[in-house]
């Protein structure tokens, strides 16, 4: 404010005084003040700008890639000893395929040129030239971030589907889902696309994300059966319990720290007084919801079960977290807590209702990140008098159709290709032992006999 | 430098050309270049350092932050497998409890309107209001920094008092701590209390947040009581061997990495050539003490006990950290190094003693934690000529008595009225059981007998 | 580039006007705006810049401070339960020594005076003042920078030498290796010595930290010996299986995470619009080696093993990683995943291959770091122009013969003078209950049967 001030003084200053001696001079100088001040949007020089954001994306974007050590502990932690292995792998590969996929075909899909419509630019060509200048950040910096956000989609389906499917159909339906599918949807919306232009709002992608991983995860668990043993005939569920409880905790954490990343990066900017303040509130709301996921799931557990569940705290956290991400910004501290608790009771509500439709969902990825990110970008509407409940409601719609029927088609027709399915025999030796051809603890437990 | 002299020189010429033409312009020049040089500082425009202030208190807070994660880990590493699951799910809640505690009550006790006083305003308002300009940061930014530091104190008390307390007095003792007496003894010092008036100096807290925690966690250890087995009553001590030191190392690089944010945030301030270079000077101070607080706690259990330690090893570099805590600033390279190195003797020698003194503190939270912060508040006046030693005995003898009295009387009460421990053959069975109904480790040790 | 041509303009108005009354004047502004136009670089204010430089060594110093947690966790992962403990304290110890050493001696061996020659200043004065002005950034930022690089060496030879080396023998190499041996090769290139004048090219340290590492850690192999049951008398491998896959992936993880630091803060400045383009590009290239890495060695593997090996597509990415780093800023994106994807290939194939040789690295340090590293130094002149094949093999060369001859001559001593390797019994026992007196997992495995 009082650099402009000044540069505006100054300059009238030099105008007058060049006029005596000069004419063009003081037209040079007008023009060249309305540059700056143009330029600096008040206050902060462009170039600094320019660095600010850059640098918002890319701290923001190394704490989403860490989101995939997050999902790879929540996974190791939740699987039986003897799948602990495949989970790590899948991981690892799967934030490998998205980081190719993505470059190759889905960033220009999602991106380039989509202008009001369903797809941007299907040209594989080997882009984007990461020292392109996007204006005011670092053309890479954001294929960056936006990559990590794609890694983080894929990395949700990889959950749900542990523990009976087979290594490279799950990485041939993340080619896809990479390379494909999260960018078409994401290209309605965050490309600039129809649904955008409808007035759709998703801040950090509640659908746009996390449930489209959701809607990935449902149609893969409802294709591909739940694991052996785990639903009776006479209907009852038999509880499998994790291996490793601070592994799942760890990687709670760890998510829980990427959504600073995950919700703070999508303010897209933070070279001004505003864009700071917009990122710093976005860290709080982000963690007053997670902290209300974890209370509301705590005490909900106690009042049903008489005791704790751990694993239910835990997906406490990360449903407040998906619950918010539709609207980090707008909502005060306490509508934060409060659409942060609700996650937490859908966490509660939602997975033994999946156990009683037999649906198998290993880390309890649908309720969190499909129905709460349903939740999540309702709730818009309660804080941003700009969403409509219509626009919400076609938007989850259109993409969770889309999703559903897409990744439907792609599991189907790898059944019966190549089949998606372990046989029963190897689920139960373990796809450690089948597919990965290393225990995750050889001496340890089970492991331990062979030793 | 150069900026302000070339601002002062154009102005200059302006004005004095200006004056020819209108003289009302020279004396606004004149004043807007005052106006500029003091709000740039010297060269960083003003609103840039509202950036960068803002970006430090996010970096340096999500660091913070993820010390819940590296408190989960050191504690779920260094108990028994069968209440490690208890430990995680201590350590997600309590940062959550803390979360909404500091928020309703504790952040404006501490900060508003102290002014020289023992207590800010108690109004349960709805506060902060986020989106606040604070003057050359976000308001945001600020409460989420001093938000993780509250959870912080909390996370200390958690590992003391392990293996035999019951999860919700814990929790209601969190509420009271987090919300009233973390902030309360806050206010006195960094709310602009009558302790900072004073002249008291703990620069990231040593005093402030970490004895805090450990004189609560120590009148808990007192009212709670042993272990069972742990003191036999020849005198023996039996040593209980914490489950997984990976975990526990895990831990401690995370909280090793979290105090880079620490004490580096706690400059405060980035937006200047004189404030960032001294957060870089505190990170370097920082990481020489821990190094100090390793290399001695090896060499001396080398020496003591013919083996290195790894435990101790890991508790000295905490204790470390804890020392140079208070002024990490204002020491030398080897200066650090020193009030680190002593952390480390305090480590290998306070954690025995306590053990003779049969007060059971799982973790060694009370030597690192308790111990090495009260030297690191007295090492100040080694290197920090505006401190005083008696001024800095007020502060650490006035804090430690309010909060272990008070602490001791909620203890006292939760244990009149609900009860604290869980009963003997509960503590046999392990909390996971008892009171969290999820083994840590299903397949592996004790547990797998039942698999 | 608006805010250089304003300031001109107005200081040319200025200029011109104030000549009518105070000709002096008009020079003053002239030569002012000379400076600040040089000083701002043609944007961003000086101070600025400064800030940014100093915070680009802070945020990605504590990254690559991280990966000390990521080499523990892989490394843990990697050896048998008994010698957990060890491997974890290790880590924690060298980096601690290695902060020390760098601070004392290292530092200014290293950068101090080297001019052209072969080292630095060999004063161990306490140094260096970190609050001193570096130019454009802090020069406690700078020294944070370069010490966990330093660090970083010294944690690739801890995994080789695993399951059978004595803890303090260890920690004296490391002693010399980070006060001594890497310093000298460093400042031949990066202190500014005779291989930077004869332009080798190694932008984050392929030769200089990877490689160094990795001729260490062989020549300390070779003089060690491999695990006792390793390779059988009639030429059989046999192999040992890691403890913990989910450590290993962790540490992977946390690795590639740290890579963002160890590369991207190579750049060595952020302040302008070109250097956070590099930064962000840098990212990039880096994710896409890593990535590439890893679906070669998944690939790999499963043709030549019909299974993917976790492992081996862990050490994909590490050494897509090494292979990326001594040039992550020129080539394009389908370079860097060739660059890296050749990496992947390294591993599938030396790994195997040191095996015939019977040279026992216990973490695959040797292809991961010091061939790949190879690989990476000579990949440079692929894509940077000024990079000549024989300058690289030049400086790969001398670095290897120095750090391979000067190791081994000091492994010889400690070997003959201390000894460097547990007896038979205690490499039975396991070095947990021999040197370190804590097991790793007292409950699990191995360790319950005696609980």
């Amino acid at each position: 404010m009082n650099l402009r001030k000044l540069l505006l003084t100054i300059a009238g200053g030099a105008a007058l005084a060049a006029i005596l001696v000069e004419p063009g001079l003081a037209q040079d100088a007008a023009e060249a003040t309305e540059e700056v001040v143009e330029a600096t949007g008040g206050g902060v020089p462009a170039e600094s700008v320019y660095v600010f954001n850059t640098l918002l994306f890319l701290v923001t974007g190394f704490l989403v890639m860490f989101m995939a050590a997050g999902f790879a502990m929540l996974e190791a932690g939740m699987v039986r000893t003897k799948n602990v292995s495949m989970q790590c792998l899948k991981n690892i590969a799967l934030y490998s395929v998205a980081t190719i996929m993505f470059w190759i075909v889905g960033y220009n899909l999602m991106y380039d040129g989509v202008d009001g419509g369903f797809l941007g630019s299907f040209t594989p060509k080997m882009m984007p030239a990461p020292d392109a200048d996007a204006g005011d950040y670092a053309a890479a910096s954001d294929f960056f971030f936006q990559l990590v956000f794609c890694a983080t989609t894929a990395s949700i389906v990889s959950g749900t589907l542990a523990e009976r499917i087979k290594l490279w159909p799950f990485l041939i339906f993340t080619v896809v889902l990479t390379g494909f599918f999260y960018p078409i949807t994401g290209a309605w919306q965050w490309g600039g696309g129809w649904l955008a232009e409808m007035g759709f709002s998703d801040f950090a992608g509640s659908t746009i994300v996390h449930s489209v991983g959701g809607w990935a995860a449902l149609s893969g668990a409802l294709i591909l059966g739940a694991r052996r043993g785990k639903y009776a005939a006479d209907g009852r569920v038999h509880p499998i319990p994790g291996s490793s409880m601070p592994l799942a905790t760890l990687g709670t954490f760890i998510l829980w720290l990427g959504w600073f990343g995950f919700n703070g990066g999508s303010q897209l900017a933070l070279g001004s007084e505003a864009d700071a303040s917009s990122v710093a509130r976005i860290f709080v709301n982000t963690n007053m919801a997670a902290a209300g996921g974890v209370v509301v799931a705590m005490i909900l557990t106690q009042i049903i079960y008489k005791k704790v569940d751990l694993t239910m705290a835990l997906n406490g956290a990360l449903a407040g977290l998906v619950s918010i991400t539709a609207e980090p910004l707008a909502p005060n501290l306490l509508m934060s807590v409060i659409i942060g608790g609700i996650g937490g009771i859908i966490v509660v509500v939602a997975v033994p209702l999946l156990d009683k439709l037999k649906i198998d969902d290993v880390v309890g990825a649908i309720p969190v990140h499909l129905i709460a990110g349903i939740w999540g970008t309702l709730a818009v509407v309660l804080t941003n008098s700009d969403a409509s409940i219509g626009t919400q409601v076609i938007g989850i719609v259109a993409i969770g159709l889309f999703t559903f029927i897409a990744s439907g088609i792609v599991w189907a027709i790898l059944k019966a290709v190549v089949g998606i399915r372990v046989s029963e025999e190897e689920e139960a030796l373990g796809l450690d032992m089948v597919e990965v051809g290393v225990e995750a603890y050889p001496e340890f437990g089970v492991g331990s006999q062979r030793v």
